[in-house]
Protein backbone atom coordinates (compact mmCIF):
# COMPACT_ATOMS: atom_id res chain seq x y z
CA UNK A 1 0.00 0.00 0.00
CA UNK A 2 1.30 3.54 -0.76
CA UNK A 3 1.88 6.24 1.39
CA UNK A 4 -0.35 9.01 1.62
CA UNK A 5 0.84 12.28 2.60
CA UNK A 6 -2.03 15.68 3.43
CA UNK A 7 -0.22 18.52 1.92
CA UNK A 8 -0.63 22.10 2.73
CA UNK A 9 -2.54 24.08 -0.69
CA UNK A 10 -3.42 26.73 -1.46
CA UNK A 11 -6.94 28.48 -3.09
CA UNK A 12 -5.34 26.63 -6.09
CA UNK A 13 -4.55 23.30 -4.81
CA UNK A 14 -2.43 22.61 -6.88
CA UNK A 15 -0.27 24.72 -5.03
CA UNK A 16 1.43 23.01 -2.17
CA UNK A 17 3.56 25.69 -0.13
CA UNK A 18 4.27 24.55 3.20
CA UNK A 19 8.04 24.13 3.97
CA UNK A 20 7.71 21.46 6.50
CA UNK A 21 5.51 19.57 3.68
CA UNK A 22 8.11 19.85 0.99
CA UNK A 23 11.20 18.55 3.65
CA UNK A 24 9.43 15.59 3.59
CA UNK A 25 8.19 15.26 -0.19
CA UNK A 26 11.89 16.21 -0.98
CA UNK A 27 12.71 13.32 1.70
CA UNK A 28 10.14 10.50 -0.03
CA UNK A 29 11.76 11.64 -3.26
CA UNK A 30 15.02 11.02 -1.86
CA UNK A 31 14.25 7.26 -0.98
CA UNK A 32 12.18 6.68 -4.08
CA UNK A 33 9.15 5.81 -2.07
CA UNK A 34 5.66 6.26 -3.85
CA UNK A 35 3.43 8.84 -2.18
CA UNK A 36 -0.56 9.51 -2.48
CA UNK A 37 -0.30 13.68 -1.90
CA UNK A 38 -3.90 14.64 -0.55
CA UNK A 39 -4.24 18.80 -0.82
CA UNK A 40 -5.43 20.24 2.90
CA UNK A 41 -6.62 23.56 3.55
CA UNK A 42 -5.65 24.94 6.82
CA UNK A 43 -9.31 24.51 8.26
CA UNK A 44 -9.80 21.36 7.35
CA UNK A 45 -8.72 20.06 10.90
CA UNK A 46 -11.24 17.66 11.37
CA UNK A 47 -9.64 15.65 8.31
CA UNK A 48 -6.38 15.18 10.40
CA UNK A 49 -7.97 14.68 13.86
CA UNK A 50 -6.74 11.41 13.75
CA UNK A 51 -2.99 12.62 14.27
CA UNK A 52 -4.11 13.82 17.48
CA UNK A 53 -2.87 17.93 15.83
CA UNK A 54 -3.99 19.95 13.65
CA UNK A 55 -1.07 20.65 11.36
CA UNK A 56 0.25 18.90 8.52
CA UNK A 57 2.09 16.90 7.12
CA UNK A 58 0.94 14.03 8.44
CA UNK A 59 1.78 11.01 6.75
CA UNK A 60 -0.34 8.22 6.85
CA UNK A 61 1.57 4.63 6.11
CA UNK A 62 -1.12 1.47 6.51
CA UNK A 63 -2.01 1.53 10.29
CA UNK A 64 0.69 4.19 11.34
CA UNK A 65 -0.67 7.84 11.04
CA UNK A 66 2.26 10.37 11.97
CA UNK A 67 2.62 14.32 12.21
CA UNK A 68 5.52 16.73 12.85
CA UNK A 69 8.36 16.68 9.78
CA UNK A 70 11.03 15.44 12.58
CA UNK A 71 9.37 12.44 13.71
CA UNK A 72 8.00 11.33 9.86
CA UNK A 73 11.81 11.89 8.98
CA UNK A 74 12.98 9.75 11.61
CA UNK A 75 10.36 7.57 10.98
CA UNK A 76 11.22 6.87 7.19
CA UNK A 77 15.05 6.58 8.23
CA UNK A 78 14.21 3.36 9.97
CA UNK A 79 11.10 1.56 8.21
CA UNK A 80 12.89 2.70 4.83
CA UNK A 81 16.85 2.47 5.63
CA UNK A 82 17.48 2.07 1.87
CA UNK A 83 19.07 5.68 0.88
CA UNK A 84 19.89 7.57 4.06
CA UNK A 85 18.47 10.92 5.17
CA UNK A 86 21.34 11.07 7.60
CA UNK A 87 23.97 9.07 6.87
CA UNK A 88 23.34 7.17 10.84
CA UNK A 89 23.02 8.69 14.03
CA UNK A 90 25.47 11.06 14.45
CA UNK A 91 24.76 12.83 11.25
CA UNK A 92 20.77 12.81 12.84
CA UNK A 93 22.29 14.60 15.69
CA UNK A 94 24.06 17.40 14.05
CA UNK A 95 21.56 17.69 11.22
CA UNK A 96 18.88 18.35 14.30
CA UNK A 97 20.95 21.51 15.17
CA UNK A 98 20.88 22.85 11.38
CA UNK A 99 17.37 22.10 11.56
CA UNK A 100 16.74 24.23 14.82
CA UNK A 101 19.24 26.80 13.39
CA UNK A 102 17.03 27.46 10.11
CA UNK A 103 13.76 27.02 12.03
CA UNK A 104 14.76 29.56 15.24
CA UNK A 105 16.94 31.80 12.92
CA UNK A 106 16.41 31.75 9.06
CA UNK A 107 12.55 30.55 8.70
CA UNK A 108 11.44 33.88 10.83
CA UNK A 109 13.13 36.48 8.91
CA UNK A 110 11.96 34.63 5.43
CA UNK A 111 8.44 34.32 7.31
CA UNK A 112 8.07 38.42 7.84
CA UNK A 113 9.33 38.82 4.17
CA UNK A 114 6.48 36.19 2.74
CA UNK A 115 3.53 36.93 5.02
CA UNK A 116 1.28 38.60 3.19
CA UNK A 117 1.96 37.13 0.07
CA UNK A 118 1.15 33.86 1.51
CA UNK A 119 -2.07 35.17 2.86
CA UNK A 120 -2.85 36.46 -0.41
CA UNK A 121 -2.63 32.81 -2.29
CA UNK A 122 -5.61 30.97 0.16
CA UNK A 123 -8.85 30.96 -0.23
CA UNK A 124 -11.55 32.65 1.73
CA UNK A 125 -11.82 30.57 4.35
CA UNK A 126 -8.17 29.88 4.81
CA UNK A 127 -7.69 33.55 4.88
CA UNK A 128 -9.64 34.06 7.95
CA UNK A 129 -8.00 31.92 9.43
CA UNK A 130 -4.10 32.57 9.48
CA UNK A 131 -5.07 36.23 9.65
CA UNK A 132 -6.84 35.22 13.22
CA UNK A 133 -4.39 32.89 14.10
CA UNK A 134 -1.23 34.72 13.21
CA UNK A 135 -2.10 38.03 14.57
CA UNK A 136 -3.09 36.49 17.78
CA UNK A 137 -0.22 35.15 17.82
CA UNK A 138 2.44 38.05 16.28
CA UNK A 139 0.62 40.35 18.60
CA UNK A 140 -0.13 43.07 15.59
CA UNK A 141 -1.65 42.60 11.99
CA UNK A 142 0.06 40.84 9.27
CA UNK A 143 0.37 43.91 7.43
CA UNK A 144 2.37 45.32 10.52
CA UNK A 145 4.49 42.47 10.79
CA UNK A 146 5.53 42.15 7.07
CA UNK A 147 8.74 43.25 6.35
CA UNK A 148 9.53 42.81 2.89
CA UNK A 149 12.08 45.46 1.81
CA UNK A 150 15.36 45.05 0.16
CA UNK A 151 17.39 45.55 3.56
CA UNK A 152 14.91 42.88 4.55
CA UNK A 153 15.96 40.86 2.21
CA UNK A 154 19.62 41.11 2.33
CA UNK A 155 19.01 40.09 6.40
CA UNK A 156 17.40 37.04 5.09
CA UNK A 157 20.64 36.53 2.72
CA UNK A 158 23.07 37.29 5.54
CA UNK A 159 21.55 34.53 8.20
CA UNK A 160 21.98 32.35 5.57
CA UNK A 161 26.04 32.64 5.29
CA UNK A 162 26.65 29.43 7.43
CA UNK A 163 24.98 27.48 4.72
CA UNK A 164 27.05 29.70 1.75
CA UNK A 165 30.33 28.84 3.40
CA UNK A 166 29.79 25.10 3.16
CA UNK A 167 28.61 25.54 -0.75
CA UNK A 168 31.62 27.55 -1.61
CA UNK A 169 33.19 24.11 -0.67
CA UNK A 170 30.72 21.49 -2.44
CA UNK A 171 27.67 20.88 -4.43
CA UNK A 172 25.61 19.91 -1.48
CA UNK A 173 25.11 20.28 2.40
CA UNK A 174 25.33 16.99 2.68
CA UNK A 175 28.64 16.95 0.76
CA UNK A 176 28.61 15.54 -2.99
CA UNK A 177 25.19 14.16 -2.69
CA UNK A 178 21.70 15.85 -0.74
CA UNK A 179 20.91 14.79 2.39
CA UNK A 180 18.07 16.01 4.75
CA UNK A 181 19.69 19.25 5.81
CA UNK A 182 19.67 20.17 2.06
CA UNK A 183 15.68 19.50 2.24
CA UNK A 184 15.79 21.64 5.35
CA UNK A 185 16.79 24.65 3.99
CA UNK A 186 15.79 23.91 -0.04
CA UNK A 187 11.69 23.63 1.52
CA UNK A 188 12.44 27.45 2.63
CA UNK A 189 12.79 28.61 -0.86
CA UNK A 190 10.13 26.80 -2.07
CA UNK A 191 7.70 28.30 0.54
CA UNK A 192 8.64 31.25 -1.30
CA UNK A 193 8.56 30.29 -5.16
CA UNK A 194 4.91 28.90 -4.49
CA UNK A 195 3.37 31.93 -3.54
CA UNK A 196 5.88 34.73 -3.92
CA UNK A 197 7.39 36.64 -7.33
CA UNK A 198 10.39 38.00 -4.62
CA UNK A 199 13.71 37.79 -5.40
CA UNK A 200 15.52 36.07 -2.45
CA UNK A 201 19.38 35.28 -4.15
CA UNK A 202 21.25 36.82 -6.53
CA UNK A 203 22.53 34.80 -9.18
CA UNK A 204 26.37 34.58 -8.25
CA UNK A 205 25.60 33.68 -4.60
CA UNK A 206 26.53 29.83 -4.23
CA UNK A 207 22.98 28.91 -2.51
CA UNK A 208 21.16 30.04 -6.02
CA UNK A 209 23.42 27.69 -7.95
CA UNK A 210 22.68 24.81 -5.14
CA UNK A 211 18.93 25.85 -5.38
CA UNK A 212 19.14 25.01 -9.13
CA UNK A 213 20.89 21.74 -8.69
CA UNK A 214 18.01 21.54 -5.96
CA UNK A 215 15.39 22.64 -8.33
CA UNK A 216 16.45 19.61 -10.83
CA UNK A 217 16.41 17.00 -8.55
CA UNK A 218 14.16 13.84 -8.88
CA UNK A 219 13.24 14.55 -12.58
CA UNK A 220 12.79 18.09 -11.49
CA UNK A 221 10.01 17.47 -8.82
CA UNK A 222 10.66 20.44 -6.99
CA UNK A 223 10.74 22.52 -10.64
CA UNK A 224 7.62 21.02 -11.73
CA UNK A 225 5.42 22.11 -8.90
CA UNK A 226 2.88 24.25 -9.54
CA UNK A 227 3.33 28.04 -8.57
CA UNK A 228 0.60 30.38 -7.71
CA UNK A 229 -0.18 33.06 -10.31
CA UNK A 230 1.35 35.72 -8.27
CA UNK A 231 3.94 33.76 -8.01
CA UNK A 232 4.59 33.51 -12.02
CA UNK A 233 5.01 37.01 -12.91
CA UNK A 234 8.28 37.63 -12.57
CA UNK A 235 11.43 36.28 -13.58
CA UNK A 236 13.00 34.93 -10.25
CA UNK A 237 16.73 35.28 -9.07
CA UNK B 1 56.11 9.12 19.23
CA UNK B 2 53.89 11.42 21.10
CA UNK B 3 51.47 14.39 19.20
CA UNK B 4 52.63 17.52 19.56
CA UNK B 5 50.57 20.67 19.52
CA UNK B 6 51.36 24.29 19.84
CA UNK B 7 48.92 26.34 21.65
CA UNK B 8 48.44 30.26 21.85
CA UNK B 9 48.99 31.16 25.58
CA UNK B 10 48.24 34.66 27.59
CA UNK B 11 51.24 36.75 29.42
CA UNK B 12 51.03 33.58 31.96
CA UNK B 13 51.92 30.83 29.56
CA UNK B 14 49.69 28.46 31.88
CA UNK B 15 47.00 30.47 30.37
CA UNK B 16 45.68 28.81 26.90
CA UNK B 17 43.01 30.86 25.52
CA UNK B 18 42.74 30.25 22.26
CA UNK B 19 38.74 28.63 20.82
CA UNK B 20 40.91 27.00 17.53
CA UNK B 21 43.09 25.18 19.97
CA UNK B 22 40.41 24.25 22.77
CA UNK B 23 38.13 22.43 19.36
CA UNK B 24 41.40 20.04 18.76
CA UNK B 25 42.35 19.94 22.68
CA UNK B 26 39.15 18.11 23.05
CA UNK B 27 38.74 16.11 20.24
CA UNK B 28 42.37 14.69 21.30
CA UNK B 29 41.29 14.16 24.69
CA UNK B 30 38.13 12.63 22.95
CA UNK B 31 40.45 10.17 21.22
CA UNK B 32 42.81 9.69 24.14
CA UNK B 33 45.49 10.86 22.59
CA UNK B 34 48.29 11.50 24.45
CA UNK B 35 50.39 15.21 23.40
CA UNK B 36 52.46 17.95 24.33
CA UNK B 37 50.97 21.47 24.44
CA UNK B 38 54.00 24.18 23.31
CA UNK B 39 53.00 27.38 24.88
CA UNK B 40 53.00 29.58 22.02
CA UNK B 41 52.44 33.79 21.85
CA UNK B 42 50.88 35.27 19.00
CA UNK B 43 54.06 36.88 18.11
CA UNK B 44 56.51 33.82 17.60
CA UNK B 45 56.10 33.51 13.81
CA UNK B 46 58.95 31.93 13.42
CA UNK B 47 58.79 29.05 15.45
CA UNK B 48 55.70 27.95 13.22
CA UNK B 49 56.88 28.74 9.87
CA UNK B 50 57.24 25.14 9.05
CA UNK B 51 53.40 24.93 9.23
CA UNK B 52 53.57 27.54 5.95
CA UNK B 53 50.91 29.93 7.95
CA UNK B 54 50.95 32.30 11.18
CA UNK B 55 48.51 30.80 13.68
CA UNK B 56 47.55 27.79 15.89
CA UNK B 57 46.87 25.35 16.19
CA UNK B 58 49.48 23.79 14.16
CA UNK B 59 49.80 19.41 15.20
CA UNK B 60 53.08 18.12 14.02
CA UNK B 61 52.77 14.19 14.33
CA UNK B 62 55.97 12.47 13.44
CA UNK B 63 56.59 13.81 9.62
CA UNK B 64 53.72 15.44 9.30
CA UNK B 65 52.80 19.42 10.19
CA UNK B 66 49.60 20.38 9.64
CA UNK B 67 47.57 23.80 10.59
CA UNK B 68 43.92 24.82 10.86
CA UNK B 69 41.56 22.89 13.24
CA UNK B 70 39.51 21.82 10.57
CA UNK B 71 42.05 20.08 8.93
CA UNK B 72 43.30 18.88 11.76
CA UNK B 73 40.35 17.33 13.38
CA UNK B 74 39.77 16.05 9.49
CA UNK B 75 43.22 14.27 10.02
CA UNK B 76 42.93 12.88 13.48
CA UNK B 77 39.41 11.04 12.28
CA UNK B 78 41.31 9.63 9.54
CA UNK B 79 44.30 8.22 11.03
CA UNK B 80 43.23 7.36 14.31
CA UNK B 81 39.43 6.56 13.52
CA UNK B 82 38.89 4.99 16.90
CA UNK B 83 36.34 7.27 19.12
CA UNK B 84 34.67 8.88 16.06
CA UNK B 85 34.63 12.81 16.35
CA UNK B 86 31.76 12.63 13.42
CA UNK B 87 30.44 9.41 12.88
CA UNK B 88 30.92 9.49 9.44
CA UNK B 89 30.88 11.34 6.04
CA UNK B 90 26.94 12.83 6.59
CA UNK B 91 28.20 14.01 10.91
CA UNK B 92 31.15 15.24 9.26
CA UNK B 93 28.98 17.08 6.19
CA UNK B 94 26.44 18.02 8.67
CA UNK B 95 29.07 19.36 11.09
CA UNK B 96 30.87 21.45 8.80
CA UNK B 97 28.01 24.09 8.35
CA UNK B 98 27.55 24.32 11.84
CA UNK B 99 31.18 24.91 12.02
CA UNK B 100 29.90 27.69 9.52
CA UNK B 101 27.29 28.77 11.89
CA UNK B 102 29.26 29.35 15.35
CA UNK B 103 32.31 30.98 12.83
CA UNK B 104 30.19 33.33 11.27
CA UNK B 105 27.38 34.19 13.49
CA UNK B 106 28.35 33.33 17.13
CA UNK B 107 32.01 33.61 17.14
CA UNK B 108 31.90 37.46 15.91
CA UNK B 109 29.48 38.87 18.64
CA UNK B 110 31.65 36.93 21.67
CA UNK B 111 34.46 37.98 19.83
CA UNK B 112 33.39 41.77 20.62
CA UNK B 113 32.68 41.16 24.56
CA UNK B 114 35.65 39.57 25.21
CA UNK B 115 38.36 41.23 22.58
CA UNK B 116 39.67 43.78 25.82
CA UNK B 117 39.63 41.01 27.74
CA UNK B 118 41.88 39.13 25.38
CA UNK B 119 44.35 42.42 24.88
CA UNK B 120 44.55 42.47 29.22
CA UNK B 121 45.72 38.95 29.05
CA UNK B 122 48.64 39.08 26.78
CA UNK B 123 51.98 40.31 27.18
CA UNK B 124 53.42 43.52 25.63
CA UNK B 125 54.92 42.15 22.77
CA UNK B 126 51.49 40.18 21.72
CA UNK B 127 49.75 43.50 22.89
CA UNK B 128 51.06 45.72 20.83
CA UNK B 129 50.98 42.69 17.81
CA UNK B 130 47.07 42.17 19.13
CA UNK B 131 45.96 45.39 18.75
CA UNK B 132 47.73 46.74 15.34
CA UNK B 133 46.90 43.58 13.68
CA UNK B 134 43.01 43.51 15.28
CA UNK B 135 42.16 47.42 14.63
CA UNK B 136 43.92 47.10 11.08
CA UNK B 137 40.96 44.30 10.40
CA UNK B 138 38.40 45.79 12.48
CA UNK B 139 38.84 49.32 10.79
CA UNK B 140 38.50 51.02 14.48
CA UNK B 141 40.07 50.96 17.82
CA UNK B 142 39.54 48.01 20.00
CA UNK B 143 37.80 50.25 22.69
CA UNK B 144 35.46 51.23 20.21
CA UNK B 145 34.61 47.34 18.55
CA UNK B 146 33.78 46.07 22.62
CA UNK B 147 30.14 45.38 22.96
CA UNK B 148 30.04 43.73 26.18
CA UNK B 149 27.05 45.57 27.88
CA UNK B 150 24.25 43.36 29.15
CA UNK B 151 22.20 43.68 25.79
CA UNK B 152 25.28 42.58 23.89
CA UNK B 153 25.51 39.31 26.06
CA UNK B 154 21.35 38.59 25.36
CA UNK B 155 22.64 38.94 21.63
CA UNK B 156 25.00 36.28 22.29
CA UNK B 157 22.22 34.40 24.07
CA UNK B 158 20.15 34.75 21.48
CA UNK B 159 22.68 33.67 18.76
CA UNK B 160 22.96 30.12 20.63
CA UNK B 161 19.43 29.66 20.26
CA UNK B 162 19.40 26.62 17.94
CA UNK B 163 21.69 24.60 20.39
CA UNK B 164 19.63 25.66 23.16
CA UNK B 165 16.63 23.65 21.59
CA UNK B 166 19.05 20.91 20.79
CA UNK B 167 20.39 20.81 24.81
CA UNK B 168 16.69 21.00 25.77
CA UNK B 169 16.25 17.52 24.60
CA UNK B 170 19.31 15.74 25.14
CA UNK B 171 22.91 15.77 27.32
CA UNK B 172 25.34 16.84 24.18
CA UNK B 173 24.65 18.34 20.42
CA UNK B 174 26.08 14.92 19.45
CA UNK B 175 23.48 12.89 21.16
CA UNK B 176 23.90 11.14 24.60
CA UNK B 177 27.88 11.59 24.07
CA UNK B 178 29.94 14.51 22.83
CA UNK B 179 30.82 14.47 18.87
CA UNK B 180 32.94 17.51 17.27
CA UNK B 181 29.91 20.21 17.51
CA UNK B 182 29.94 20.03 20.83
CA UNK B 183 33.89 20.83 21.25
CA UNK B 184 33.57 23.44 18.68
CA UNK B 185 30.54 25.22 20.55
CA UNK B 186 32.33 24.60 23.72
CA UNK B 187 35.60 25.90 22.70
CA UNK B 188 33.80 29.35 22.54
CA UNK B 189 33.13 29.49 26.51
CA UNK B 190 36.69 28.50 27.29
CA UNK B 191 38.11 31.44 25.40
CA UNK B 192 35.71 33.44 27.45
CA UNK B 193 36.73 31.36 30.47
CA UNK B 194 40.18 31.77 30.24
CA UNK B 195 40.68 35.41 30.17
CA UNK B 196 37.27 37.28 31.09
CA UNK B 197 35.12 37.45 34.15
CA UNK B 198 31.79 38.20 32.05
CA UNK B 199 29.33 35.97 32.49
CA UNK B 200 27.60 34.49 29.40
CA UNK B 201 24.58 32.31 30.78
CA UNK B 202 22.40 32.37 33.02
CA UNK B 203 22.32 28.85 35.72
CA UNK B 204 18.74 27.69 34.19
CA UNK B 205 19.57 27.96 30.65
CA UNK B 206 20.21 24.16 29.17
CA UNK B 207 23.71 25.37 27.57
CA UNK B 208 24.90 26.33 31.61
CA UNK B 209 24.23 22.58 32.45
CA UNK B 210 25.68 21.32 29.49
CA UNK B 211 28.43 23.86 29.80
CA UNK B 212 29.01 21.78 33.31
CA UNK B 213 28.91 18.58 31.89
CA UNK B 214 31.48 20.23 29.37
CA UNK B 215 33.72 21.10 31.51
CA UNK B 216 33.83 17.87 33.65
CA UNK B 217 34.95 16.06 30.68
CA UNK B 218 38.13 13.73 30.63
CA UNK B 219 38.98 13.79 34.36
CA UNK B 220 37.96 17.92 34.30
CA UNK B 221 40.33 18.66 31.78
CA UNK B 222 38.53 21.75 30.71
CA UNK B 223 37.56 22.59 34.30
CA UNK B 224 41.08 22.19 35.67
CA UNK B 225 43.07 24.73 33.38
CA UNK B 226 44.67 28.14 34.13
CA UNK B 227 42.49 30.97 34.18
CA UNK B 228 43.81 34.40 34.32
CA UNK B 229 43.48 36.42 37.36
CA UNK B 230 40.85 38.71 35.87
CA UNK B 231 38.48 35.87 34.95
CA UNK B 232 39.35 34.34 38.53
CA UNK B 233 37.79 37.29 40.02
CA UNK B 234 34.22 36.48 40.14
CA UNK B 235 31.61 33.95 40.87
CA UNK B 236 31.05 32.82 37.16
CA UNK B 237 27.25 32.04 35.61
Amino acid sequence: MPLTMFDLCAADADVRFSPYCWRIKMALAHKSLPCEFIPWHFTEKGVIAVSGQGAVPVLVDGETTLSDSWVIAQYLETHYPASSLFGGDAGMQATLTLKHWMESQVMPSLFSILILDIYDALDEQDKRYFRESREARLGMTLEAFCQSSPEHIQRFQKQLHPARLTLRQQPFLGGQQPMFSDYLLFSLFMWARSISATSLLVVDDPIYAWRERMLDLYDGLARKSPQCEAARGSVRS
